[in-house]
């Protein structure tokens, strides 16, 4: 079987990714995340943000959700989130886990962008005592779609939230890749985002993915936090290597420029040469094609992993990683089954 | 600052856990755990401990210790430890925050190690509604304190306990070096332990630990269990390749034998040039050392990191990276504040 | 404003309710459970269930179902309800506190009543590890849109899910005003119900509800969870005097076969005299009706609270306590309305 | 067995608490703690406070303390209180339940009473992220042995707390006797006390308790916290009415110095009749008295319930119920055995 297209999370470390990896693997390191290199890739990435955030790597998207989520709706809270959102569908209710029961309201939207009237509609609700008010607003970038929110579109969601007192979240997992697609980093923290999930494994690092608080209210004590959570690394500098060889090679950017081009590719493929509808915008690295079981049994039958989705279509993801032949390979795949 | 001593969490990987990391590094892998690599090491897990356990690979001894207490003793119960054990003081109340406020009985004994009597007093209490009697029993191998339980020891706590239907779970976060201390690892699944935790980054690997189960039922979704617990990786490869390096090359146990000859090389200066008195038996790769608070502020002000512990003995870890020429010049150093 | 059908819980404690607990009242009684009337109380639920099963008693049936349900699902499964159900609506996410996290799975049905196709589906999906598999049913009886499962019916959800070997509670909170109705008591331990919630509070007690368990491997140390879940009572015998006399008075049926009759009493007046339109069968003790917001106002304005649920409808509740004076008063209301 | 002085929650409802609910038991009352009863009730509590507190009644005294805590300390952080404060030792752990893992760190002093010595220390303790950092002190007045804490005493915890900002809960289990021993209670929510339990059952309500935030910030969404919790009643007046015929009646307080003096009757007759030492001084409604095994035995086959307690002494307690006849046929008892 062929994971190519599989997921972004069955490629390997990127080459800058490993490299780092490996110098870092030199001599004693102090523990805990007190090393020259987690406090260097802290810097990386706030530079990138252009914020005074805090920044704290741990070790996998669902621990870094969950926890952050916790931090902005108490228990007897809800988050506000696209139903089709990973924090909704793929992590087995971690948000619930590390929130003590918190509440996940999941509202509509085309391809995997919330719809502000949801938002609002519920920010408009009068609070009653047997129910979870929403406390916060969590936004996938890019989303489980494959879809970028433009400034303008995260605005009418943000603005209404932060109105209300609402604490905001964005899923950084493939922010990569809504960067490679113009979307402006730097404006994360201006546009009333409390923090950020800055996304490492899908961008060529290992499961790494970084924290970055830019309400630093929410990190008192976020040491203890963590470690209590099970998401404080001994050997920290094995977490945070991957990232700063990542962000000082410009491989983040530049891997994810290339999945989305990869994507696009096979988007325009499957368009040309195939009978397929394409089910949502190709805007970043996945591609979400309406194609019959029939056809999809008969494509994993060839050999290429790829998964049915809750809306029915069925995913292929390009990433660093992706060859363009493969992309080639593929295309003359979809085209024999449709 | 010299943080050879500090830990044994400062070392970088050992070579053999590197060199695997790297050449896992091609191609794509099937995410999630189901690819060959995780496969391989925990098949190589499995035989070292000649046993037909579930195996987990998870990112971090708090969550292994947590999640595996949180399957052993409900939110109304307790969990028997010794006092000074890693889950008592070090781990920021994880069990109880896995264990949705499981209880931690601090139990009392000599240099890390458990007195059978105090077991046997908390098993002979009568049960109470308005108290969390105790469910599981654990136990690190080697000890807090750098001490390692021969098997008659072990039998001698484990044995009442299963007696009255305590789960029995070893944190072996430094099981390497009480291996390399002669601690058979075959008898482990068969003297009533019902999940261990396989220590991985004290040993030379990356923050890796698993999980093993050698009551199968207990893993019951357990996949399930360690998503939501933020546990599970994507790239799971990165967490099983330092793991088979390490367990293929002999390393694991070649370098827990080395950290401990150190470690005896270590207290013996100490004892020959010195007036500080050792605090516990060096059995494994720890040293404590009773020590003024004025000696331990010169030897830190002489650049040795090194830390006093709640028994007020201040501690030295050596590892599979110690230099020889280190623990000279360590000791050169001791003997010049003491 | 007046109370009457705004809901069964404005209600006073029906006489023999009083009665009992004023009789409770007397000398001393051993505490937590262990006194005389708690005894007898519980006797007469099994002798009224003709079910050897488990007993207690505690302060509200938020809290009684939310811990049956930590019983039966672990934080990473889910329970499979209606999603109208009130541990969906109306707990404020209570089953995610008490239960870690765990998942609710709202499932569709007219009038309150689940389908059984939404069962079967939700048992024929593939497990896996991203997601929380269901692992119990929640079944309320009657329902929360005032309409009563027959055997039958019960049995079809029932049957699929114990054979994939799900949990099944039952929350009785109305569960006297479906006796009343028909719905035979002595068939719910018979028919797999693990676990039933006994009501008490809309049945003219004060706000007892009594835990029951059928499976009697479910309350090991029971006691210890509800004590740690705020859930003991120290002075037991007020919470379980309501039932007492209720159960011995046969108040608790005959309250809730008068609550039932005033409901059919509503409901036929309405249709005869107003130009509504009833939105749910009337088969216990509530009536649901299609009501513009303006009728609504004026019902409220005129004094007569009553409020609208999700689906739209406005709802009316009878007790044991409703006057057929009162009936005939909300009857003109409404007929001036509509 | 006589239940005179196992306890007083062995006791019934004193007379005006009876016939308060006696009385609320007419008619409709809006549920949910919106009922007038509730209003007076709560508006009662804050003028023998003389604050303009927020005020709930909850269930229990267990889930009050819980519920309070897990508002003062996060799940990583720790409650400091006296080691053999009932929290830590006779509620089955709910603080870490209610508060998801929250720790709590018992501290020495004598009679129930904390040294401060043992704040401070733990106070001046660097932080560390791998442990617990204190974020809450818990006092309970009077204490778990029977003594009163002064105003001085309470300054002396207090004070420092607040400077490093830990939030203060007073457990007023026992408030009723507290008072009567010429406890200020107008002082409370001047001395820095954030939040107060203010006890009903023990002084001769059933088992209802306020919880009272002097801190209103403390509030902010506290109806949706209690009914998460299990804790909110829909039949709210039964929970208010005994707290209302106590508090406009004077009963609460002169139950309490009724409990008080009979205590202090029984303590002089153990002293003049019996061998007995006093456990601790006697300055509310319990007296703890050093008995060996036998006597205590022999007191039990006599017919009275008195139970040994962690510090090996057997405690006694009266409440607004003793019979001064009882007293006299106790000491009788004593003197026998003693």
């Amino acid at each position: 079987m062929r994971y190519d297209f599989g997921s972004d999370n069955t490629a390997s470390m990127a080459p800058s990714a490993l490299e780092a990896l490996t110098q870092a693997n030199a001599g004693y390191a102090k523990a805990y995340g007190a090393d020259d290199i987690t406090a260097r890739a802290a810097d990386l990435i706030r530079q990138k943000l252009d914020a005074d955030a805090e920044v704290r790597f741990v070790f996998s998207g669902t621990a870094a959700n969950a926890i952050v989520l916790s931090m902005l709706a108490q228990p007897f809270e809800a988050v506000l989130a696209h139903h089709a959102a990973h924090i909704c569908t793929d992590e087995t209710g971690a948000p619930g886990f590390f929130g003590q029961g918190v509440g996940l309201i999941g509202l509509p939207g085309f391809s995997g962008k919330i719809d502000p009237v949801g938002v609002e509609a519920w920010l408009d609700e009068p609070e009653v005592g047997h129910r979870q008010p929403p406390a916060a607003l969590s936004i996938p970038q890019s989303t489980e779609y494959g879809t970028v929110y433009d400034a303008d579109e995260l605005t009418a969601l943000i603005g209404p939230a932060k109105v209300r007192g609402l604490g905001v979240h964005m899923d950084g997992a493939r922010l990569a890749n809504a960067a490679a697609a113009g979307f402006d980093l730097t404006g994360i923290g201006r546009m009333g985002i409390d923090a950020l999930v800055f996304g490492g494994a899908k961008a060529g690092a290992t499961c790494t993915e970084a924290i970055v608080l830019f309400d630093k209210n929410l990190a008192r004590r976020l040491d203890n936090r963590l470690k209590q959570a099970g998401q404080t690394a001994s050997k920290a500098r094995y977490l945070a290597a991957p990232f700063l060889g990542l962000l000082e090679s410009g491989e983040w950017e530049a891997g994810a420029a290339h999945a989305n081009a990869m994507a696009r590719r096979l988007a325009q493929g499957i368009v040309e040469r195939s009978a397929f509808v394409l089910a949502h915008p190709v805007e970043a690295n996945a591609v979400f094609v309406r194609m019959p079981s029939e056809a999809h049994a008969a494509l994993n039958a060839a050999g290429w992993a790829c998964y049915r989705f809750d809306d029915g279509s069925v995913r292929f993801v390009c990433s660093w990683a992706t060859d363009p032949a493969a992309v080639e390979e593929l295309l003359e795949a979809i085209a024999r089954v449709g």
